[in-house]
């Protein structure tokens, strides 16, 4: 079934997918071109200052690029990414990334994916493009 | 010594850092308004196909970033950040981000981090901008 | 009147602003962290392939950035920018500039400025980050 | 002659590029994956504050982007581009920019750009990412 793609290749993406793994990441929620992930800031993921080190946020945020993009069923790789940081994220806090498809063209596509916190603040921001091969998952 | 403060900077912010010591990451130089760091992948760095998470190379290049534009003994933090990833990571490959400053004001610095494999290929590039606050580290 | 502090900002801005005049750009809206700017494409802004140049677009975001990052009254300066074309815009097409504030803290904001033709087609994408001077506008 | 490629490509891409025209662009070298363009900074490429308007710098960098990257004799566009303005200009200034060729595989190519002044300082900073097509220019 059609609607069963996006599905089918985030549990392929996130099988064997040790990193995420480590990360705590859960997969809230994904649909055709969207997603929402989550993971809990534990002390092994802060730098010096007992905050969550810039990579975590990062982290979570590409995989989440990863599965809204290849959620159409057409393998997708990521060509330019961005973030800014625009709070920080303590031990304990459970943080959002919600990708939402903003362009989608046959080769190009674009993400935006919003990070927040439990209190639903803003932790960063991230932009995403990839390139879409001409090879389905399926 | 003025021209200790980079590694005098760079120890204490490394002190304490969980992250980067899940990471392996070793500091290879640091002068003033640069630095070179290394980490070599390890299977739970990578993702399902067995290439280093995207995260990984993005964590190495955030610390490179905050140890380069604090070495002048200003606190900064990051504004922007962005990333390209260009050729794949594989377990065993030792990965090595150099900083360089392209630009400097008062208030804004800006970064190059070339990320380089074991054969000298560029694996991903990285910018970055910091906002330089008015508070001394020392 | 405070309210009054978005308008008096952009006139003073638009003033004596020989490109923005030479676009023809246009200020549909202005308040406190947002704005819309419209331009018509005129053939002398294309390129080669008679399609208007990728610094058309830019252009009239960028003042969008800077109009709507000076309307809380503060003098802010942009620290980096990035966009994506996603649709070419031909002669005679009427775009809009769409600025919205997605975080702000005292030293930096950002901003997202969507950029759509006459029938609602995304065009490109924006992202702006200033850094805010500690000087206001009046 | 193959040697020939990139300057048959660049005469094919200016010719009919009205915009260029207008800002009074010059090629001042082209090879394979580099080039190098020059405009003198007019008082109607300037805004309010009598220095150039951040879409000059952008348009400058933005065709040097276009033609280093088509170059090669493949039709490439525009995905990404991010720009960092770290110095004004004035009126009179000469701004030269060039496009260098950081990573390049089948269907991806990515470019720095470095503006400067008549002094050699860096005036801004361009990065930009092509999606290479399948089509010859000749």
């Amino acid at each position: 079934m059609k609607n069963n793609i996006p599905n089918r290749v985030v549990n392929q993406m996130f099988e064997n997918d040790d990193f995420s793994k480590w990360l705590g990441i859960e997969v809230a929620e994904v649909k055709e071109g969207s997603c929402e992930l989550k993971l809990t800031v534990r002390e092994e993921m802060t730098n010096g200052f007992k905050i969550a080190h810039g990579g975590i946020t990062y982290s979570l945020a590409d995989s989440a690029l990863a599965f809204a993009s290849n959620s159409h069923g057409r393998k997708s790789v990521s060509v330019e990414t961005s973030i800014s940081h625009t709070k920080q994220c303590l031990i304990g806090d459970v943080i959002t990334a919600k990708a939402v498809e903003k362009s989608m063209t046959n080769k190009i596509a674009i993400y935006e994916i919003i990070i927040t916190n439990q209190q639903e603040e803003i932790v960063a921001l991230f932009k995403g493009t990839v390139y879409r091969t001409s090879k389905d998952w399926f």
